[in-house]
């Protein structure tokens, strides 16, 4: 097995990544397709389906399977096995992800609603096939509906912060911000702490938020990085 | 990359097998899991999922990859990216499918809605989560709809051997026949040839068919095989 591509995606670290694809619709990453396969043959017709499967690797951190895990989803103090469950640490490290197809040129697409870190390896890319994938009846007793969101507001530093990057990004940054952090990216087991400043990489900066009552999330400030 | 287990099918040719899952939902095999992934901790949980995704090896006759191949869905003289498809012609003979969960026991699922040849190696197995995988607005210009079906007839003889299997499998087979057969296993760029037999592998026996007119399969005779 070897990579036909790789991903350019705005998120540099794992913390703060939605945890499932389709969650942050602004969310938008770049695959990149290596030669032989960014010929223009090999994506012909791709610009005709709306979305893709991104089989890929988890790359960084993947430490080996556990044949239980704690699903952030279940509140972190449940337990269950790693094949009911979409974690990373399973036998091999293949992740699954759906995504919207935004452009299609050869050897390089452009994908929304991504749940993949920067310069993930990327193995297969298939169509999505909706009379197949989509399963009407399908239900699964752990994860039926999406996790209700936490409420979002900016400092009026972060506001701004975020209009004067819009341009450059092409894309509106505080509606970003807001599906990421709306999905609480905190670890579940961890204590509330009202005064605790977290920070995720994102793109070239780095974005600071507490959390200072249950249901809501407060967006301090952008820094940017050096490194 | 090891498999974790492997698929016990009916299907023991690639002649026949449904080319999506889900299209013959009476199409049961069971997942072996090897040992240590058929622990009960490893697959807790898992019974609460209608559905999942099964990621497999193209084992058999994986001819190595091409930029374009010929989808029988498109007639079989078009040709198209292998990306735009779900060819095994892909660089990574890495395969997708999604089946419904009929039975979870630790070490054997039981699965249905299979297209998945006997012996297949399984690499990964992750559970169908409805608010994520199922993508209401999806659409796919080269596959939007299901093919439509043939219709299918039984000699009296065809019907019998059916009739008189049905208990020892376990399942009414000359509906699990019709659903196979209804998909036209033909390949695409195949000629007409309405007194041409036809011959399936399945379970132990051969399944012998023709095509005598447009849009109709004749089922002529199941024959024991020795081998």
């Amino acid at each position: 097995m070897q990579p036909i591509g790789v991903v350019h995606s705005p998120f540099k670290e794992k913390f703060g990544i939605p945890r499932q694809p389709g969650l942050a619709p602004l969310a938008q990453a770049d695959l990149e397709l290596f030669s032989p396969y960014d010929s223009p043959d090999a994506v012909e017709g791709l610009e005709g389906c709306s979305h893709l499967w991104v089989v890929f690797l988890f790359h960084r951190g993947h430490a080996g399977w556990s044949p239980k895990v704690r699903p952030p989803r279940l509140g972190g103090n449940r337990k269950v096995g790693v094949f009911a469950t979409r974690s990373p640490r399973r036998p091999n490290p293949i992740g699954l992800s759906v995504v919207r197809l935004l452009e299609c040129r050869p050897g390089r697409l452009r994908l929304a609603g991504v749940d993949l870190l920067d310069q993930t390896p990327v193995l297969d890319l298939k169509p999505y096939v909706p009379y197949v994938d989509r399963v009407d009846d399908a239900s699964n007793a752990l994860a039926q509906d999406p996790p209700e969101p936490l409420r979002v507001e900016f400092s009026d530093e972060a506001q701004r912060s975020c209009l004067a990057r819009t341009q450059s990004l092409g894309l509106p940054l505080d509606q970003l911000v807001v599906q990421l952090l709306s999905q609480d990216p905190r670890p579940a087991y961890q204590q509330l702490d009202s005064e605790r400043v977290y920070g995720m990489r994102l793109f070239d900066f780095d974005l600071r938020f507490r959390f200072p009552e249950p249901g809501k999330v407060y967006v301090q400030e952008l820094v940017n990085c050096t490194e």
